[in-house]
């Protein structure tokens, strides 16, 4: 744990243009009223002092103000850093100081600045850990959700939905617990590891004292030369079914609440599912597809020649077999009726310290308007599903992420609304 | 561990353009005879079909063949992916023949080429794995290099330079023996992840029964927009006063072996760096800049206003202080008067499961024509370093990493042809 720093520190929004547009009055001392910001920025403390360098980074910029999250239908970006926090307060008012605390914060970030602009005081802890400087913003989106466990803990159960619960157990299941649930979740995604990694950092840092990283994972996407569907470790594309991400009629019918609280909000779930890499990587390339159900090199169904070409699950030959074996990935995710939005990524990093195999695999993760349609589809894929010789669930998480954030608003400001 | 796959099924070394070539003689049965490969290129099997797809993937290509392996000189990439292998034979020969194996594969890998050509046989193994396809090969470079340990291990310690031996241990060292040692290295970098992880995944995969990883670490490098020098996780930029990678007279006072089967070969130092973040990030500004003994922001170092500017270690102020403290890094590793290259690569991801701190930091690598620059700078550092406080050295390993590979020849010939 750290230690708190600073609170006037971390709160300071300023930039240079408003220190060259309050010349005139004398830069400190001067509260910030009422703003785009809805409040949230408190008054400059007394040590704010010229910056020494423009805080505003280069920018392929994601937006921060909108009906929905970002993250979550925003073109999928190289790089993940998912995190998942408790927090170490029990009162809903923490929780909503928080949240208050982060907004600006995250709208900083996504718009490439510093946490707080630079100044010439050294003799305090830096407001940015700064390791993103310079950089492009990469397209950083930041996703915040909350768990069913804080419900709990601060003891506002009654505002929890009844789709927000912990997964049930699926067969095949060996979690850990040093992988599995929390009571925040922030997703930073970014076309740059460490500029997603920075975001992370940086929203715990400022909320030091009140919440903790339960675990996190970094992870990636490598997109093919011609910007298709990434392949995963298995060298299968991955995402092939999933929604539209402009097709807003399907998107409500998928994705988006459209009730209470979380109206335009969504549920994600995260799952670390390790790769058997060795296992798959000694299996005959047939093998591997009847495993999915679609050819590795082109991504299509079996029986199809196109990636995107629509198949029917129940199609049979002319022996009378299905096409697409009934064992396979995709026919059982497909047979379950249930969609949802996929938006995951490959990580890989060391060696298994038991067995010497490779750390390797997908943190798989879904946004769906409930998280039954997750289960459904892991149900189906139950004891059946091929791919179960060759992957472990080891971690698992549910939260509700909250919907967009309109200018004057907060993060969560829904919840703190509800009675 | 893995199975071993077919001999035949990974040594096809067999292009489309080949297959077109060969058309009018038969594609299947036909033995490549003499090619650039100096012989390591084996029969095709009676099992190479017409290939389904062009394996050649698009090229920001390093040179595989010159005088130097890549990956030292190379301009630095975004990601790395590390591996320190054991071996699981005895003999010199085996040895021998595992490098001549991996050149082709190697060459390929570079090349962007999947490890062998694609065919229409499904009914084993794929000889690559997949996850590169169609993906840019994104300046992979390889190094190979090879650890104190095989020479024991294959009864070759005569051909050991008197060099390559495990460094002694330094002050503040908390090494871990599973990030520590290894008999081989690969040092795969690229500026894609995945194309850095399938390098690795595939020349293990392709001596499996051979060889093990022991360890592995993967890591990346984050660019400002200005193409500068990339900070660390401290923030700080991380390799300023590297040889410049074009100054030949330089490197060769530097990095170059001039002696011996290594000659053009060099050493590679790696150390696995737990970097403390959360208490760097309760440290002031101030500190963190006499820590280094460089400005965060400029990467000056002190008195002066540019990154690149030479400085006078001994240089005084008007009270008689150093301008650089006598206890800054920057200061004790330029007093230490020995020089190497840096090429070093962040990691951070997930948590340290005894503290819940960042389990994050640098994957140190440095080449020098001796480890002994390393040994002496990281004396020099010893227990003065105000770094220490801040990190710690969880691994550690060294590695003569053999010279560059002639047409003809395959990797560590010169070792093979000693006596």
């Amino acid at each position: 744990m750290t230690e708190p720093i600073d609170e006037k520190w971390i709160n300071k929004k300023v930039s240079r243009r408003d220190i060259l547009k309050l010349t005139g009055v004398g830069a400190a001392g001067v509260a910030i009223g009422a703003t785009s910001l809805g409040g949230v920025i408190k008054a400059m403390g007394s040590d704010v002092f010229e910056p020494v360098a423009d805080s505003t980074r280069a920018i392929n910029k994601v937006d921060f103000y909108g009906k929905y999250q970002s993250g979550i239908t925003t073109p999928v970006q190289t790089n993940i850093y998912f995190a998942s926090l408790d927090v170490l307060f029990t009162s809903k008012k923490d929780l909503q100081e928080l949240f208050q605390k982060w907004t600006p914060l995250v709208e900083r970030l996504m718009n490439g600045e510093l946490m707080v602009d630079l100044t010439t005081n050294t003799r305090i802890p830096t407001g940015d850990t700064g390791e993103a400087a310079g950089m492009d913003v990469a397209n950083l989106s930041i996703t915040i959700g909350v768990g069913p466990s804080l419900f709990d803990k601060l003891g506002i159960s009654h505002l929890k939905p009844a789709e927000l619960k912990d997964l049930p157990h699926f067969p095949k299941d060996q979690l850990q617990k040093e992988f599995t649930g929390g009571d925040i979740c922030i997703q930073a995604c970014a076309d740059d590891p460490q500029v997603a990694f920075h975001a992370v950092r940086n929203l715990v840092r400022a909320a030091s004292g009140k919440v903790e990283i339960k675990w996190s994972q970094a992870g990636f996407n490598s997109f093919p030369a011609d910007g298709g569907t990434p392949r995963n470790l298995f060298a299968f594309k991955d995402g092939t079914v999933n929604p539209t991400i402009t097709d807003e009629k399907d998107l409500n019918k998928v994705v988006w609440v459209d009730k209470g609280w979380l109206k335009d909000g969504t549920y994600l779930v995260a799952r670390k599912i390790q790769m058997h890499l060795e296992t798959w990587d000694r299996t005959s390339l047939k093998d591997q597809e009847a495993t999915f159900g679609r050819y590795r090199d082109s991504g299509a169904p079996f029986g199809k020649t196109k990636e995107f070409d629509d198949f029917d699950v129940e199609a049979k030959d002319s022996k009378g077999e299905y096409i697409m074996p009934d064992t396979s990935h995709v026919h059982l995710a497909r047979k379950s009726g249930a969609r949802i939005l996929r938006r995951s990524y490959s990580y890989a990093s060391g060696v298994m310290s038991n067995t010497g195999e490779h750390d390797a695999g997908l943190i798989f993760i879904s946004f769906q308007k409930d998280p039954a349609q997750f289960t459904t589809v892991q149900n189906s894929l139950g004891r059946l599903d091929k791919m179960n010789e060759y992957i472990t669930h080891r971690g698992s998480a549910v939260f509700a992420c909250f919907p967009g954030v309109q200018k004057g608003s907060y993060l969560g400001e829904a919840l703190f609304n509800a009675v």
